[in-house]
């Protein structure tokens, strides 16, 4: 047996004990009876001890430096030696990491998700900045074991964007940001949009069939999935067949569910076409957390904000919500929702303010791993940059530096994927364009099977078997770079803000 | 740390496991997209592979010696007692049982399923035959394992049964067998009831509205279960606070639905009731097949079927189906369900005739075991036993020897567990009755708390402590005795049909 075939079998075992425990996650948020939870905790703990085990054991590393003695010099490029490196990286940096640093992390991020929950309830940063402080300490103390560095943020990063660093980041956010700016400037000086109309009463169950017909249309396969309802909308994989959404709807503002399920639907439709070859190993997924919402924020808002896109559905949603959007004309349908308003809520923002609450984030975040942020001062440091950034100051905790659960969780050096998947989604976006020179055409047509064939074949279909930016460069020539997606808000705005 | 903690910690990560695989079969079963189904396999047979090494590890059976001599006198009634004896059984036969046989059985068992499919579809024995030889002749092999024994079959009813000998069997349903031949002679010179009330068009959700309504009233507690619809309905756990059940209802036949989900909740009710205690261990269930059909039959049968249920429930049921049943009077619609004609099929036989359906089977598995009964002759076979206990002949193998899943999937030692949980609910039922006296006339109030409580108490807190003989004669005073379910059903027959 080679070495290669030996190594597989225990990875494929581990990749079957963590899609076992991601089955136990989605029952968790979408069917299990409240009473499941103790006994769901202790299902999911000795999952991932088995699975961490199993990967960080001595074998494991032999046989992954065995797999590289065996491999041939015409190999270099095969998956087999895409999955060697990608085994090797992340053997090395999980054997790095000492078992009491895991559970005080586990623990830490437990505590702290109960505490940051009754913060932002109390809306009283306090409560959770003790909490806070611990995870803070034990995220440097993960990031510190991976020195040298060109910088301390670097580690965080690399768990999210392998090979990406701080200074790219920054790099890329520094060009980002004054453009980002000006456009928000200028579209505050133009009247406000009405975009009232949305929010009305809009039963759910239509809601749901709605975006069922239009996500069915960009091409998820139902065969190889499903949705449910959540109350946070996620996307789970239970192998390459198996790829699931959750969507939640709000009876109150039509947007919330619509979207939503596009949204997901993007991330899903990765998932489903990651080659076969590469299932049940770490390649049988999306390369990065940037290259995944690349995904989910162009069907949402490339295809799904785009006046093509409701020249087609538009009359189908009037006649689903007749009474409500019945008189509501096209034209003020698609201003109302790309309307631009700075705002306090992440999640809630439009597509020209939202990459500035991440560029906040980010600078907070490196600004904690560096020790150069006192924690008690946080929620002042937050108010004081939205001004800056966004010219709303939040009223509260609560719909200030409380909002996200990120940190809670311990997810430090997660935030900047999310900007990051906008910039690459546009960067995609013109090269799809060059590809397919009638794509507006087809959207307005409803046909998406070009454009999800195209990203088929140059995005999904390759797993993680590349690094995010050595992946956008193969595909567009360069590496993440804001350019793109200035230029598609540039034009998008204008047009609707007649700038 | 003590031995029997030690072994604990192992034990409950074993446990772990296996609800985890409860959870990916649940789900196979009511959500899974059909993509699924490879990766899910992938997955079930990874658990169950650590399951067992796990459970068979040299460690294992240290850990159960040396937790044996630490126990004190005093402790020998203890929970921990119970568990290292529960754990020991299991351990040596489990170890006892090469690699290879497990392997070969699983894959026979696999390929026996597909093909029994094709036969019963086909209604062609022969295709079904060389798997069902192959299948036989590896539980040959397994029961050899466990010589001396006093019967071949004893290794096998073994499994369902704990200490159950097939002596014991053959001897309670030889005394069953004459009386419950007369009861159905006697019958069949009566009068036939007209039932064809129950033959209409029944709105599913209004069915599922009116069950889950019972089963609440029974004391299912939701909190800690919930109910989905299945092919086949059955009942799983992943702990003891979430037991839940699935139904299948059939829009053209009302009692399918409606007694399924009683019979479902019987077993998650006791599943329910098992002590906190002895969660994350073998004895955290039901202490057999037998015990746990005990309860679904009671729940189905004793009181679902019986007439001062409907005399509660009728009015509710014929407000939900006023143009179905308006007319037809209580007495008529409790004879219509408790109808008896002799049939062939099992699952839909009534409780007069349905442990006839179980002896058959008994004698040829007995048969095959022992190696008296040719294979190719069962359909044969098959026929002649059916006229001469029920007088009646299939047409087909389809309806005939064909019709259960059971022997394709290698579950050979099961079907008699049907009716000794028949015999046990009767038994039960008398000491009950005896312990509360106004029994039927809680239930003519739709109040079946303190029954619950009983059961709670008697049996179900227990979980697998006792073996199943141990625990009936604990509770009633004698082992397993087919007197009271006589009882019981001649006194219920001789009202219906005035006998």
């Amino acid at each position: 047996m080679r070495k290669i075939d030996e190594l597989k079998t225990i990875v494929n075992e581990i990749s079957d004990i963590n899609k076992a425990a991601a089955v136990l996650g989605w029952d968790q948020e979408t069917y299990m009876p409240k009473g499941g939870i103790a006994d769901r905790a202790n299902q999911m703990a000795t999952l991932s001890k088995i699975s961490h085990e199993k990967f960080t054991s001595e074998k494991v590393g032999e046989l992954i430096n065995e797999s590289k003695d065996e491999l041939k010099e015409e190999d270099k490029n095969s998956n087999d030696a895409k999955l060697i490196k990608v085994l090797n990286r992340d053997y090395q940096k999980s054997v790095k990491v000492p078992v009491r640093l895991v559970q005080e992390m586990s623990k830490a991020s437990s505590v702290g998700q109960q505490a940051w929950s009754e913060a932002r309830t109390k809306s009283d940063f306090s409560v959770f900045e003790p909490h806070l402080k611990k995870i803070v300490d034990l995220r440097r103390e993960y990031a510190q074991i991976f020195a040298p560095y060109d910088h301390i943020y670097d580690s965080l990063l690399d768990d999210f964007e392998p090979g990406l660093k701080t200074a790219d980041v920054k790099d890329i956010f520094d060009k980002l940001r004054p453009k980002q700016v000006e456009l928000i400037k200028k579209i505050s000086e133009k009247e406000e949009i009405d975009n009232s109309f949305l929010f009305n009463r809009f039963d759910e169950q239509k809601q749901l069939d709605f975006g069922v017909n239009v996500i069915t249309k960009f091409g998820y396969d139902w065969d190889r999935g499903r949705q449910d309802k959540s109350a946070h909308p996620f996307t789970t994989n239970f192998g390459i067949d198996d790829v699931r959404i959750t969507t939640r709807l709000e009876s109150g503002y039509l947007p919330a569910g619509m979207f939503g399920s596009m949204h997901e639907a993007g991330h899903a439709m990765y998932e489903q076409g990651v080659s076969k070859e590469l299932a049940r190993t770490p390649l049988g997924c999306g390369a990065s957390l940037a290259i995944h919402e690349s995904q989910s924020r162009m069907w949402e808002n490339l295809v799904g904000r785009s006046l093509p896109f409701w020249e087609h559905f538009y009359p189908e949603l009037q006649k689903v919500f007749e009474e409500q959007l019945g008189k509501v004309k096209l034209d003020d349908f698609y201003r109302g929702i790309n309307k631009v308003k700075p705002s306090l809520i992440r999640v809630e923002a439009d597509e020209a303010t939202y990459n500035m609450h991440i560029m906040l984030r980010l600078e907070l975040e490196i600004g904690l791993m560096e020790g150069s942020i006192d924690i008690k001062e946080l929620p002042q440091i937050w108010n004081s940059r939205m001004k800056e950034y966004l010219g709303v100051i939040p009223k509260s905790d609560a719909e200030g530096v409380l909002q996200d659960i990120h940190w809670s969780m311990g997810a430090i050096g997660y935030f900047s994927t999310y900007a990051l998947g906008n910039l690459v989604s546009a960067q995609l976006w013109e090269c799809i364009n060059r590809d397919i020179s009638n794509l507006n055409d087809q959207i307005k047509s409803g046909e998406f099977s070009e454009l999800l064939g195209w990203l088929r074949c140059n995005v999904h279909q390759h797993g993680a078997k590349f690094e995010p930016q050595e992946l956008v460069e193969k595909i567009t020539g360069s590496k993440i770079t804001p350019e793109p997606y200035m230029k598609y808000l540039n034009e998008k705005y204008s047009r609707i803000y007649d700038l």
